[in-house]
């Protein structure tokens, strides 16, 4: 039997034993395998936050890994619970948008509806999916099951429209602050790819958020002056405003969901 | 030698190497162990937290698992290392209290006092037995030691009285808060077996807490009016008050310990 | 092939997907490593607090475990990688002291410098050696590779004066607190090692601290009268002081750092 690696990703924290429960029932179906948290803090209910997270991680896992997401405010009702298959893996997810990113950056992907019944542990309680239905499912895929066997392929799930840059006149481009990191590093969904033809053609960007500009690029962290606002393309790609053996976030305060734009000189 | 899961719940937080101390210990004895964290995040010697939290979660893990418990602010004292075991599994703690819901609701549970001296570590330290003793009883345990080489039997073990809800005249019951979770749902104390007869007959719940009455019950969280005080029984099977797309708590406010009451309707 | 147990202790916190980016690395490699997280919650840049945590725990893990240690203000620059091999274990981290309590405990430990080309993932960014160096650097060790493969030796390495107690005259000892941890406790600089001899001698401590003083040592924490300021040499072997059914931090308030006096009456 193969290798069963199986992450977790969820709204539940760290202090009630939710998380635990579910690897309880993996463990209890597919007692060998290896289970990682990619992490339970995202904001309750936070669909956006959790898919970006999975976006910038699920590559760094070995193919056919199976990512198990659960941050389901409408747990119990209609919403449909999938598996999504592709080259890089197998995503386990209600169908409320969390794969969204999954979907955009994946063209190979296919989509599956569980067969709910057949997975849900006997003990069924329609208040904890992630349990009940997820992790059972998680564990019986790891055991080589044919997608087909899983349920019926769908084409009309959900995809939230994912906040991209804006491109105006002059290659000026307009984004937002989309994640803070622990370090108060603010990332921003204007991407690498937006500016490479700027950057290629040798110009230096001009960054503008609350009211305050940052010119140029840093090719690393500690490139910057300390206490100093600047900015870098990140591990992830994305253009990150931080602030050497300080806080970007400290300094410019509230910035969640705050507008960024770019623009360029000579 | 059987599989070795072993599954961690103690007041220790996530910031000292309190649980890598002991993951370590386990690890050096027993290297192929799965180890699981229930969660660490107990308040600091909250015995009763500890206790529920397993309660609500031990049913899930294989059988045989071994739970090691350390919340426990005797350490060092006179209180004796426990091993209880039963149907459902091993369990490690110190005589406290914390096994309560075990020894009610698993009558088949035989407790032993643990024989601290062949367990404890050569480098023993009385200020931090989780390391130190209970660590290396349950990675000696999973190597399939029969109980009796462990210790002695004992009966007069720590039980304290849980809270249950009471019955009053006409049906009525009074309970209280026991719990809040991360979504600010607040757990009672009043189970499905508490109100079952009621609701097979056909009664509508009235349920009252500080002023503020909800009528009925929803099958799940989705099926409540977003911002709306609203009750279910959950998956572990005890009546939570939740707001849908909100939190109960922030609505409610202190609501720990909080009295509950239910009357019926026709 | 070997065991592999890898652990890991960064400053990342939990909300990002960090660690679980070097997870999944590690994994992608040598898909039946162990992976223990020693914590993530070391503060942000916080060189010494991961230095004191690494100490503290590293010998309870079986020899040969590989530490991976990721604080790192100074990523994508020119401080270099290193790898620390002793009889105890093998520790993978930036050149940045965080080994250095390591080296002073370990008078057998050989360093080299990780050459840093060959460990590097493909898709390297400089901004997070975590997941692009250090990550695989640690799994691809787990394949018992000889350390001379690996690097050269190097000397130059970056040790921080460690903060010992001072000896004043008649035995008196000036020393601080070094950490608080998570039941308040206060975690002194001041080692069994250091007042032993005055013990042995039937001397009994005065310890002072913020115009406070402690007569004598407790041998673990319920000895002492709940509420009222205690010490005791705690199960690292340092001096602690502590509040039974309390928090000395919080009685103590703001005391990190805070100096720390003992002296000796007959």
């Amino acid at each position: 039997m193969p290798t069963a690696l199986i992450t977790l990703l969820t709204d539940f924290g760290g202090r009630d034993p939710f998380v635990a429960a579910m690897k309880g029932v993996i463990l209890s179906i597919r007692p060998k395998a290896t289970i990682v948290d990619l992490t339970h803090e995202i904001p309750p209910h936070g669909i956006c936050e959790a898919a970006f997270t999975l976006k910038s991680v699920y590559r760094y896992f070995p193919k056919g890994t199976i990512h198990v997401v659960v941050v389901d405010p409408g747990v119990g009702g209609s919403r449909r619970p999938l598996l999504a298959v592709n080259r890089r893996g197998r995503f386990i997810a209600p169908d409320n948008g969390v794969l969204s990113y999954i979907y955009r950056d994946e063209p190979s992907t296919q989509v599956y509806q569980l067969n709910a019944q057949k997975y849900r542990l006997k003990t069924y309680s329609p208040t904890f999916d992630g349990r009940d239905l997820f992790a059972p499912a998680a564990a019986w895929l790891s055991k080589s099951i044919a997608p087909e066997k899983i349920g019926r392929r769908v084409t009309d799930y959900i995809r939230f429209p994912i906040p991209e840059a804006r491109r105006l006149k002059k290659g000026r481009l307009e984004g937002q602050v989309i994640h803070i990191d622990r370090f108060g590093n603010l990332i921003t969904n204007i991407t690498r790819m937006d500016i490479e033809p700027w950057l290629s053609a040798g110009k230096m960007p001009a960054i503008t958020i609350k009211g305050r500009t940052i010119k140029g690029l840093k090719p690393f962290y500690s490139q910057a002056a300390p206490g100093k606002l600047s900015a870098l393309i990140n591990n992830d790609d994305h253009l990150e405003i931080f602030c050497y053996r300080s806080s970007a976030q400290l300094i410019l305060k509230n910035s969640n969901d705050e507008p960024v734009t770019i623009s360029w000189e000579p």
